[in-house]
């Protein structure tokens, strides 16, 4: 077997046990492209394992002015190899090379990435909190563990597990990562780790600070996810995929990030819908089927009142959806999962407006709409919650507020809520009801605009409660939050200065903000005060 | 059945379903005193639950100056019913009225609630964060949900489930609680809850935001554990307990925060041991007597080189511990589980120093040492970390620093690590380096004191790594962080001023520090500048 190499305890080497092979396939066209890539066996694992957890410690004491010099070296070759990266990451998920991938998602990962180095050099993260009288200075410092990230399909730049957030977030608390290349974009993810490795040598990590391997099974992942030697997992994909890493890391007390499933619903307030109700179908199309719909936060359920606005909106919308040519969905399986799905929910009681089904050539599914009455809806609340993965949406009609308000209470929880409300005031009233009620159930309340678009801001939440994540707290986007998630608190009594970390030290000469005595400084502390 | 009623739905009630009553034993003679308190049906728990779910939203929306006056209010009900408090506690503990609980644990109580009210009052809890650019404003905010709180048996006013530092977090965070009386000290909790009750009707808290009932069976404990309607677990107990828990709460993605078992290793350094080793074994015996040793910070685990300077140590240990009487334990489960821990780490290769069996009247225990080889420990290493909850500790002799290493590569995460060392710099080089060994393994790292005393500072970690709790990145003890436990991280995305949480308003009239693009600041913004 001629596959490619793995990136393993700090080299680029064979796997030391193929279990199989497989390629990328071009979705567009369903042909297999590019080089064979292996399917990893225990021992590639275990070798991943053993190197990362031998090179925790040295990266845990690694001065954070290194850490950060690598995370800006990684994302200046990001954007120097932007021509390569974006044909790869096209050839790979048909995602449209030159809207999507090279002016948005391939900025964002090299910002990200340049974010995390800022974070990691004010040290915001670490909340470095000092108590004089008492003797204790505490911050939050590495695990000293590596942690798995697991990426999806749907990013292949900005949240690929060898790049994207959850590994910058990672590397920014200085844990190694073991990162698994998502199989729908291997070329890309391969890519992408000979950069990451290339700048961990220039910039002197310890080499085995990143690692990638390939496709495993799933009897493998697990004992991964439940192995006492991880630190941290970090995951986004889909919902039996994360509740099973889950349950194997739990088991192993391995605290597990997940991002999992979300349908982000829409409520379209009855002045929203008058006001511009054409608008609102335009913008929900192109929300809806932007890069085949295949978003966290896709907006899958759209509650709409059941009056002539509404059935207006639904016209609008019928005519834009049947229009469009079909979407390129990422591989067969996306293809399939769709199908399932769009299925499911008719079997349920809704209604299939357009789209429904799959179209060629490759893995292509008609955008889609489906509807039903809130009345059946309540009927079956979990089942019609269930998430069609592209570009598909399901409409409820409302008769009433108090219809739309009974429907959030059977809401799971979810990434994002949106609330469209008339410009001129009338909807206010109606919005603050709506809001507050949707307000726990989601991570993200958003007023006008569809959920889509997930901006990389210190105050983003990309979280959710469960089970859009598996954590209330926690967000994969949004330093310093997210590099938190990857720490743990460590606490240091009566410990000699000269043995603290720098930014627990007396001496402050980086201005590092830290809480001392109740109150926010910058400043030096007199020696010896903790003692 | 003449039972204490229940605190459920906002008032003292019988109990619906009672499956059999329990009195409380004066561990110090054996035998029951107080009344008779209800062991609680599956309909009490769901009446708690349903009453707490209901008031969830409207504690939520109450505004955190009136939280802040509940919990200034039951602090100072605490204070004013010292005698009380302290009476009932010692009869169902036999711990010291004076040292212990009148000086030390009621003002401890009333203090955590204090720090909570100032935590509630100036948001630090709740890290506001506003991009102006991108429209974004998130902060920590309150689950929406109930938090179910498990105290323990060692601190019957301080980490109560309804007064110590997990209640006072989940309030803070405007959670309901749901408390679970320890059943070792039912007539302490009942009192507590009388006057947090009391409290919560004079400063006008939804009446069911403190509910606390008696014992339930396991499976019923497991049952409130996985039931959805929680939004976390806040558990201080054993490892066994602690784990059953957060299994149920983890299938239902339910955050359990866990304070297990833990036996904080203590190393003592040649240079320390011939400088003031007589001080030393002074300063262990009374760390590992008081409180007859239940604390979870116990020095369990005492390193100590085999040489001569070890050698008058553990003499001047062993005199210590033969001359002290029998320590009263809290009930006779403790004693027992301290038989067997005792006989079996025998079994595994330790010789008993002195004590080692229990004593009467009521439910007591010869203060213990246990010993074994460094070599002998590394040959069981799992089964010798087996805690021994009660006035005991296994001494471990090492024959080299190199030996020292060795044990702590092997040893579990516990809440503290310690290290003494001479005060004249001859073990400064041995200190770094155990030191640095021991850091990732512990959530405090202490320099010659006893792990003993947990200050209430913000710069505490009450925490750490797995098994000693179950979370690296949090602790029981020290707001913010505690309180963060329990909140949702909460995003608005160009939400209307209006209808923001005050904290994230463009007027901030409390002079909340906030992150505003990148910079802490305490004043307004512009009107409009999320726009």
């Amino acid at each position: 077997m001629d596959v490619q190499p793995l990136l393993v305890a700090g080299a680029w080497q064979a796997p030391r046990e193929p279990k199989g092979q497989y390629r990328a396939v071009d979705p567009a066209t369903g042909e297999a492209i590019g080089p064979a890539y292996p399917v990893c066996g225990a021992a590639d694992v275990e070798a991943a394992l053993a190197a990362a957890s031998a090179a925790a410690d040295a990266l845990a004491d690694t001065p954070p002015a290194r850490i950060a010099a690598f995370l800006d070296a990684y994302a200046q070759a990001v954007d120097d190899d932007a021509g390569t990266l974006v044909a790869l990451a096209h050839a790979e998920t048909a995602l449209p090379a030159e809207t999507r991938l090279a002016k948005v998602e391939l900025p964002r990962t090299a910002r990200q990435l340049r974010l995390a180095a800022q974070a990691v050099r004010d040290y915001a993260w670490c909340e470095p909190v000092i108590d004089t009288a008492a003797g204790l200075r505490s911050h939050y410092a590495p695990l000293h563990k590596p942690v798995a990230v697991f990426g999806p399909n749907n990013f292949p730049l900005a949240f690929n597990a060898v790049a994207g957030s959850d590994f910058a977030s990672a590397i920014a608390a200085r844990n190694p990562v073991i990162a698994k290349a998502h199989p729908s974009h291997p070329a890309t993810c391969e890519r992408l780790a000979q950069l990451a490795h290339r700048a961990v040598l220039d910039t002197g990590l310890p080499a085995a600070s990143v690692q990638m391997l390939y496709g495993y099974d799933r009897a493998l992942g697990l004992r991964l996810a439940g192995d006492a030697r991880l630190g941290a997992i970090g995951f986004t994909g889909s919902r039996a995929g994360g509740m099973a890493l889950k349950a194997a890391a739990d088991a192993a007390g391995i605290p597990a990030y997940l991002e999992m499933s979300s349908i982000n619903p829409v409520f379209l307030l009855p002045g929203a819908l008058a006001e511009r109700g054409a608008a609102l179908a335009e913008e929900f199309f192109v929300s809806c089927t932007a890069g085949s719909g295949q978003f966290c936060t896709n907006p899958g359920l759209l509650v709409v009142p059941d009056d002539a606005d509404g059935d207006a909106f639904v016209a609008a919308a019928v005519a834009r959806f049947k229009a469009a040519a079909p979407g390129v969905l990422f591989a067969r399986g996306v293809q399939a999962g769709l199908e399932e799905a769009v299925e499911a929910l008719q079997g349920w009681g809704a209604t299939c407006l357009v789209g429904g089904s799959s179209a060629g050539p490759g893995y292509r599914f008609r955008p889609t709409l489906l509807q039903v009455a809130a009345r059946g809806f309540l009927k079956h609340p979990a089942e019609l919650q269930r998430e069609a993965f592209g570009p598909a949406s399901l409409l409820v009609r409302t008769r009433s507020e108090d219809e739309m308000l009974t429907l959030i209470a059977h809401l799971e929880g979810n990434l994002t809520g949106t609330v469209y409300a008339a410009t001129d005031g009338r909807d206010d009233a109606a919005f603050a009801r709506i809001g507050r009620a949707l307000r726990p159930r989601v991570g993200r309340l958003i007023a006008n605009r569809m959920p889509t678009g997930v901006a990389v801001s210190a105050a983003m939440n990309h979280g959710g409660p469960w089970p859009s994540t598996g954590h209330p707290g926690f967000t994969a986007v949004g330093m310093p939050a997210a590099i938190r998630r990857f720490a743990a608190l460590h606490c240091y009594d009566h410990v000699a200065d000269a043995l603290l970390p720098p930014e627990l030290r007396d001496r402050n000469p980086g201005g590092v903000a830290r809480q001392v005595d109740g109150r926010w400084r910058t400043d030096d502390l007199a020696p010896g005060a903790a003692a």
